[in-house]
């Protein structure tokens, strides 16, 4: 015990035994639905238990450890991420979350401070890219949001997600998961990027979560003899994909320190014919914009446009596409929760950064039906979903301190209307 | 008949017949060591042999028809090209300069101008790309240049070339095809590029054919989040790839009007891990570079080296990697011949340019063994190895006609020391 109430070395020594539950030969990976998973889950129910809480399985799969509350408050306080993991990636994206309810839950009891409120810490289901190619199952199922025509997806050996759903121990029927008694949910999580460490800060207060756009970006050129074309006489799609390609860095680059938040990123390019001695006839790019404001995401899809046909034309290679491929709103954390979180990290003594979500979070499914906010903690060099990825247990345990305090804090008031 | 010598409707009527013995349902396709190409050539050696041709397949699976010449000349004027294409390629590449032989022996015939020297009309085993992985197979062994590890080189079915030599006719022994009596080697071609239709000029005199290197291109950054990392912080191989691929576009384009020749492409990339949502890790690139002069070639290899390290430091994804793939020298051709076809050219009254072939052909491997020479015919709109490839009659016979005139004056002369 130290005077954060948080005891690092048992949250770390949690941490650590789930990480280790990881497909044999690549650690760190325990994907949604696979064996792994499923045996994480088990020592985390044993672990629920232990802490006194009643452990179940709701209709979308979610694992929920729920501590009744003293007094007959109504509303639920939640606590969760998720423990499933990307293949190869590492120790803390999802399960710090899910451990760090735990801790609190065990904090409480060292502490004896019982809360008035019930408190749940909850384990979502499949919140990373999986076999079904949805994520954020769990939350998605707990906002709502998980459509029937989603359930019929299947995954390569033809089983649907109705059928993975019933597998971990779901009903069939995931509308019975969702919930209007959500007063206040919190989710802790690595940041996933640099900011943290660069700016010499503790914990990271999220504002919102940005909504992501995916857009197809095509140029038709002409396929040309790589040895017989002149400069001047190709319309080479690859030098109208490099000049957009730059020209969105440029852009976005400039508006760096600007608001609305905005990131644009171009990872993914095929050429076509994609042959050394032929001139590109073709390229397909994947812009992938994010901001935490819809007006943004809407002017930056246009502005972005305009140089997507300013490049094909400079190359002779038009734009012949920019279809939008898939589109999520921005989330806004609830001001009343990111205000007690940043008191209790002041009181506390932390430093900390009001910052924006650039990854979706399961914390962005839980705000369509409940005020939800989220602590981010620093992820050494930034580095995640890799095996690199690390935050010193004393960094993590300010993150969980923050959330104890926020928690007590909401606890003590009036969070929800009877 | 008209006053050029040549018969057009002919030569086309060849031409078109050959280019229809396609492989089904893929026009205009008829790939080396495949049944298409045998029914090819079975074709052609009729046709050599109704115009009094001796017919035989050489060590090196050359199809050849030799006229015996009327005085015992020393040397052998050889005209040739090949008969295979890559797959949905058009009617002209290659075949356009075999039959071009046809005629200029129908020509002679026709015209009564016995010749003092042999003549030799070669179809060129393997030109393109083919199932072994090596170009030019059947010039190669004529020029001393086909290796014994190259026989040895096996198809997807673990048929040695050795093997697909003989299955076509040849010896398994392709020494025995170096030939060293050729006192001229000539060699049409359609051009496969829009510079005699852009300059309005009707034959191209062929003064070098390039050398080419395949060079390696490897930016190693940092694969990252592309929602969380900061463009600042980010080490975007796809960056430095862009960047590389216009700053190779913009020297090249300044260098357009300057000796040596130089052309460069980038023409293929593959970006690690390629994923909307992740910053490029890594980037590879083909840089294809070609030049007249070696020492063009040296010089742009390391001047491109330059840039491609700038855009690595740039986009802090530091260029980890370039190397040289294979090389080829580039080949001048012999100006005795070069000034023959500019002469007969001229008395033709054809409007005529000097060129750089910008892509490889047999006569470059020719020239290691023999004087050789080309002649460029226009490709309409540039096209090539694609099925809207075309050369209109009367462009082709202006073509076959100076090729007919050079033989004529090569064959008055003391071409080949006793």
């Amino acid at each position: 015990m130290n005077l954060t109430g948080i005891n690092e070395s048992r949250f770390w020594g949690w941490l650590m035994h789930l990480a280790e539950l990881t497909e044999p030969g690549r650690p760190w990976t325990r994907r949604a639905f696979s064996a792994e998973h499923a045996r994480g889950r088990r020592w985390l129910s044993e672990q629920m238990r232990s802490l006194g809480l009643g452990v179940s399985i709701d209709a979308a799969g979610n694992l929920i450890g729920r501590l009744q509350g003293a007094a007959s408050c109504p509303g639920t306080i939640m606590i969760g991420s998720h423990s499933d993991t990307v293949g190869g990636g590492g120790r803390f994206d999802g399960i710090a979350g899910v451990i760090a309810g735990l801790e609190i839950v065990a904090a409480l009891e060292d502490g004896a401070w019982p809360l008035r409120h019930s408190l749940e810490i909850v384990d979502f289901l499949a919140e990373e890219p999986n076999e079904f190619g949805l994520s954020c199952i769990g939350s998605r199922g707990m906002a709502g949001a998980l459509e029937p025509e989603m359930l019929e997806r299947t995954n390569a050996a033809g089983v649907s997600l109705r059928e993975g759903l019933i597998a971990v121990g779901a009903s069939g029927a995931p509308a019975a998961a969702v919930r209007h008694d959500i007063a206040a949910f919190l989710e802790l999580h690595i940041e996933q990027g640099p900011v943290l460490e660069q700016q010499a800060c503790e914990v990271g207060i999220v504002t919102h979560i940005v909504g992501i756009r995916r857009i197809a970006v095509t140029f038709k050129g002409q396929a040309a003899h790589a040895g017989t074309t002149p400069l001047a006489l190709r319309q080479d799609a690859l030098a109208a994909g490099a000049r957009f390609l730059l020209d969105v860095r440029n852009e976005i680059d400039a508006a760096h320190a600007q608001k609305p938040f905005v990131i644009a990123t171009v990872g993914e390019i095929h050429a076509a014919p994609n042959a050394p001695n032929v001139v590109a006839g073709e390229v397909r790019l994947t812009l992938d914009l994010r901001s935490d404001e819809t007006a943004g995401l809407e002017a930056w899809t246009q502005r972005l446009h305009g140089l997507a046909e300013r490049a094909g034309s400079a190359a002779r290679a038009p734009l012949s596409e920019y279809r939008m491929l898939s589109a999520s709103q921005p989330t806004a954390c609830a001001a009343a929760l990111t205000s007690q979180l940043r008191r209790a990290a002041g009181t506390l003594g932390f430093t900390q950064l009001d910052m924006v979500s650039g990854a979706g979070h399961d914390a962005a499914f839980l705000a369509r039906v409940a005020p939800a906010a989220m602590v981010f903690v620093p992820s050494r060099g930034g580095l995640s979903h890799c095996a690199e990825e690390w935050t010193e247990p004393a960094a993590l345990a300010k993150g969980i301190a923050t959330l104890l305090g926020a928690v007590r804090r909401l606890d003590a008031g009036e969070i929800m209307g009877a």
